[in-house]
């Protein structure tokens, strides 16, 4: 049985992925007192006097929110905000099995930013914190944005997020292997998506001078009328030599591409034509832009995938659990641009100098001090920010 | 330490009531990529091609949203969805432990009932069931009937119906003690909110005549200047004799006393003034409106409360979780009024012939068969009424 047939009879096992149980054992009548009526009148109304009370005495601490309009679920695309549950439901396992932390999936049946963005404010006392998923572009970075100036707690677009820091940490690696330095290099990203948007974002943070990003049409140049001010905003700060072309000429000289785009569009003469030990982070799922072994063949130093039967899976599991279990525990009102860097930082520390090598840049998965290190480091960032609340 | 401290004390220990649990391990490579990528899409596209499958596949079909706006919290009032959140999750171990229901609380922050119904409307894809709780009155008949034709998912306010089934649960099995008819009986309903009209239309539904419901004026009579269609129309089907006048004058000959409104307001003459076998519900919370020993003393044949301390509780949880379970057991598309009708009698029918008698006219609220009866009646309804699915 091939894996899809085994997924979809599981699912049907399993008739739902998460359930939600009691702490409390409500068996007689004291219980009910205590948990229930009268006695919970009294939290309330600490709640009421003081508002922050509520990540005491309700379970927001450590609680986050999945929610999804539905738009661009995984490689399916646009399947709408039902279909995009199972995805919802499992990301919910995740946060769980991995750092600890209660998620619960909400679907938006809006494909209307204003009304998806309205709805999920006036849900959010809830929660201790918003993950967004699988939201198209380029209305995720509107409805990042907004979400995050109007909301006192962190709204996190993981698509965006998650793989820039994963990616992040694969390169600081990457770099420490071939005697790089994140400053000199000349980074291709292919996809001005999401995904790709929120990694020349990251890079350029972690000092990075070189990026040319390319969407559908070729190498993105200033003045140049793309799809979104996140887009144009990237556009006058990379491809400083105003360079025209497509993925050939993007590829010359560089050192890493970076693939989150679509399959098989890197030939084998596009790595030859690099850098010497080039980095290739292939990301396209489920087949990457160039499959490892043509990669390696072509002269490829390091090379990730998506996909967890190679190397150096470039995996959001290793991001996400532990940034909100480390966002909640100082109970952030955000997550900054320094806790995204942080938890970079945290993931690559997690291979040792002894594991390192061109097929171990980046941890296991289910190695699990991984979201312990991203949430310390998570958290101390964010009383580095000042936006810790305990 | 009194109750309130107790639970204040509870409440911080647990930090939250609920939590939310993976059904999968997710310990290694082969279980990933079977709860989540890629084996995930093919659900997802299950559901996509036909959405009713989202009931197969998700844990919509045993899931129940417990949505409130703060503004009627116990008796607490207008303290906002934030400080309504310990209640909301007391609600939502309750569905749990009572009927093994999955719930999650969700607090709306808005007043404003057109963006309360679209909020609950986005977010219904996620649900296979809406529990509305502590919505005022006269907003939550508006909310509930707009919801109930909006959604095709069941959607029940508890505070108006919860109530009149568990009530008139009561005086069915009242009435065969004291050898009364429902069709016979003159009922005094004190308390027009959301669950004195909401007993006054099941008592309708029962084949009562003659109710008379007073608001704070007094009597209520056809013509009045009322504060909800709901209590418009009630007002041309109750007091037909137009008769005005307070409470004092209401009980003279009255069968059946409910209140539903605030402590004290019953004295010993009023009791005396009523018909033989007077039977007494007084449902404040948490000083009724005549003690127990007070109506006993004054001739009440039949006493409940709200409270657990006094014999015949009138307590919602020996209806709605058994309710929402036995609505989702089908996949009803609604809850009809024969459906709530089913409740009220399995759960009249729980109480044996040997236990019957004045102060045993309900279950106990642990008595672990009521939500198994009453699922299976309402389920049985559900299915007469051409609302099941399954």
């Amino acid at each position: 049985m091939d894996i899809m047939e085994k997924a979809l009879k599981a699912h049907e096992e399993w008739g739902g992925k998460l359930e939600i149980n009691s702490k409390v054992a409500i068996k007689d009548k004291e219980a009910l007192s205590v948990a229930y009526t009268p006695g919970v009148a009294k939290p309330c109304l600490e709640i009421q006097e003081n508002p922050a009370r509520s990540y005491d005495l309700t379970a927001r601490h450590n609680l986050v929110a999945v929610i999804t309009d539905g738009t661009a679920v995984l490689g399916l695309g646009d399947i709408g905000p039902l279909a995009a549950m199972p995805v919802m439901e499992g990301k919910c396992a995740l946060f769980r099995e991995f750092a600890g932390v209660n998620a619960f999936p909400v679907c938006v049946s809006s494909k209307d930013p204003d009304e998806f963005i309205r709805t999920v404010e006036l849900i959010s006392g809830s929660f201790g914190g918003i993950n967004l998923e699988d939201i198209s572009a380029p209305r995720c970075f509107e409805i990042e944005r907004r979400l995050k100036k109007l909301l006192d707690i962190p709204v996190f677009h993981d698509d965006q997020h998650g793989t820039a820091i994963v990616a992040t940490a694969a390169m600081l690696n990457a770099c420490k292997m071939a005697g790089k330095e994140m400053s000199d290099l000349k980074i291709v990203i292919n996809g001005a998506g999401a995904a790709g948007v929120a990694i020349a974002e990251m890079l350029l943070s972690f000092g990075v001078k070189e990026i040319l990003m390319l969407n559908s049409k070729g190498i993105i140049c200033e003045g140049d009328k793309l799809t979104s001010e996140a887009l144009t905003s990237l556009s006058q700060r990379t491809n400083r030599a105003k360079i025209r072309g497509g993925l050939a000429e993007a590829m010359v000289g560089a050192d890493v591409f970076i693939g989150v785009s679509k399959p098989n569009l890197v030939t084998q003469d596009m790595v030859c034509s690099m850098n010497e030990k080039p980095f290739i982070f292939a990301m396209a799922n489920p087949v990457p832009e160039i499959m490892p072994e043509d990669a390696k063949a072509a002269g490829a130093f390091v090379i990730g995938t998506g996909r967890s039967d190679f190397p150096n899976q470039i995996n959001n599991v290793l991001a996400f659990p532990g940034i909100f279990k480390g966002a909640l525990s100082v109970r952030a009102s955000d997550i900054t641009e320094n806790m995204k860097r942080a938890a970079a930082l945290a993931i690559a520390g997690c291979v040792s100098e002894d594991q390192l090598c061109p097929e171990c840049v980046i941890p296991n998965p289910f190695d699990p001090q991984v979201s312990e290190a991203v949430a310390k480091a998570v958290a101390e960032a964010a009383v580095a920010d000042g936006v810790a609340r305990i």
